[in-house]
């Protein structure tokens, strides 16, 4: 039971954790809704509470784990072991000292990683990058994230590499929640969708969106309203989902004209809810914006699906010696 | 004498020879005009002249230099040492076996590589990248190209990496040379600005720009011709060069934001024309797009001027064991 290791996903919605043997199985796995009053204490409770779960359903004590890995999102000190800026959580601009709270709340050593480059390791390493040597994984959620692999290895720069959806694909264009303009965020960002979908509304334009919000008890556009909206062809829905798969289209193309990766991977919740069918379109999308493009990348799913972010924060414990406990 | 090495930049104006030493000194150099006529043999016999020229200059025989290098637009084949689909030399579209050619005509062995990074690797190990590990060439000229170094290494994708030029920068935008729509070179590429300013005089749009052209005996929009009309305050060739610098930004930004490098490097010939004060506009421009704002890449002039693409060439020959004559 050595090298059984825990992994917590922790979203702005939703805290993923998994318990996973030493061939990164998963064997329990539970998913809570992230607080959204109190502060970042009460989000630490919350996310020892799912990996609670996630090991009792997996039959372990978790003080008997390994180790376990975060995948967080915000401003992630690896060294401090803190976590600052993390807009998405409650009261949670300070830095906080999640590694040592979660250590102290678990009983096992703690390791923390940024979400969406733990999702991307995992897709490299378990997934469907497993393939390739370089590709660049692009999150499709409330933001876009991207995770960058080249030469077998993971591309941080100075830390903040990977923000693909803060690339420009429209100077001048609309105003990105970032405060930028013109981000590819702005447009194929589930946040900055339901924004423009709100919009249209007060200027009359037709939908159905917030109805089926309300019908199916939500206060935002989850990747399932919009996934509901396309089934029953609301034509705003299918509008804002042009525009987005346009951009993704132009940014991720433009990635690739920079990077020449040989694959590249879409996941997040609203590319997984979406599915293959938009992963196709969002690679015929590339098409006409890539230089070389008798040879484009491979465009796939991410196979790991939902808990591909917290089966890659557990690959983060494969650092940690032993556990304290 | 052994290390004295040899390095041609082949450009579709120019070729521009150098000699070195072991320190990578310039002991000579000779700059002769591409061919306009006839076909990759004829450029390969002004290649080598250019080289005599500067050989000679540099008081020793070609047959002596340990090597020579060369940096070649179009699609290199390092492998096979051809060249195809050279657009801006004469009837270069098939693949021209440039190496063996060459050293038949030198009597020394010869290296290719793709100008572009030649012209980065100059600047990464002696000009202005020489601090840093990671950065990002760009080189402001006819088209613009893009050069990277991540981690010490250049980074070259499967062959085709640091196309920034066609980075998108506006979604259904400008045509470019490319064919494709919006691309940064659209607005920054010398070429395609010169289409931009015939399009405007022709709707009726006052410039001096051609008449500049003309007086100075020049066929194209030069690097000087433009520097000379934004010195004459030309409406056109303000407005023009102020949408190129727009472009820049965004685009440059939108490759920080992915890959976090410590440094840009702006290389070119109008990026060198303009100078240290356009390499500080650019930087201008970039600022509001860049996600890390508070930490931007340090933007450089690429500091071996006109000489880079030559002396990186040179570089090159150092992987060449000995010269064959």
């Amino acid at each position: 039971m050595a090298r059984t290791r825990g992994g917590i996903d922790l979203g702005g919605t939703k805290i993923q954790a998994v318990v996973v043997d030493e061939d990164n199985a998963v064997l329990g796995q539970a998913r809570h809704p992230t607080p959204t009053s109190g502060g970042p204490v009460d989000v630490a409770r919350a996310m020892a509470g799912a990996l609670h779960e996630a090991a009792t359903a997996a039959q372990v004590e978790t003080r008997a784990l390994a180790g376990i890995g975060v995948g967080s999102p915000g401003e992630v000190d690896v060294v401090l072991g803190t976590v600052g800026n993390a807009r998405n959580l409650p009261d949670w601009l300070e830095p906080f000292p999640l590694v040592t709270t979660l250590t102290d709340l678990i009983g096992a050593a703690v390791a923390i990683g940024n979400d969406v480059q733990v999702a991307t390791d995992a897709e490299f390493h378990l997934g469907s990058g497993r393939p390739y040597r370089s590709l660049l994984g692009v999150f499709w959620g409330t933001g876009v994230g991207g995770g960058i692999y080249l030469d077998g290895r993971p591309w941080l720069g100075r830390g903040a590499a990977g923000e693909i959806g803060h690339m420009v694909v429209r100077i001048d264009g609309a105003q990105c929640l970032c405060g930028r303009r013109g981000c590819m965020e702005a447009y194929a960002g589930r946040a900055a969708m339901e924004g423009r979908a709100r919009r249209r509304l007060r200027r009359g334009h037709n939908t159905d969106l917030f109805e089926l919000m309300e019908k199916h008890g939500r206060t935002r556009l989850t990747s399932g309203i919009w996934a509901r909206a396309l089934a029953h062809e609301d034509d705003m829905a299918i509008e804002l989902i042009d525009e987005a798969v346009a951009a993704l289209g132009a940014g991720v193309a433009s990635a690739v004209n920079l990077l020449d990766v040989e694959a590249v991977v879409i996941g997040g919740g609203l590319g997984l809810r979406l599915g293959e069918p938009y992963a196709a379109r969002i690679a015929t999308a590339m098409q006409p914006h890539l230089f070389a493009d008798t040879r484009p990348p491979v465009v796939e799913l991410a196979a790991l699906g939902d808990l591909g972010g917290a089966i890659g924060a557990a690959l983060l414990a494969d650092s940690l010696v032993s556990a304290p406990g």
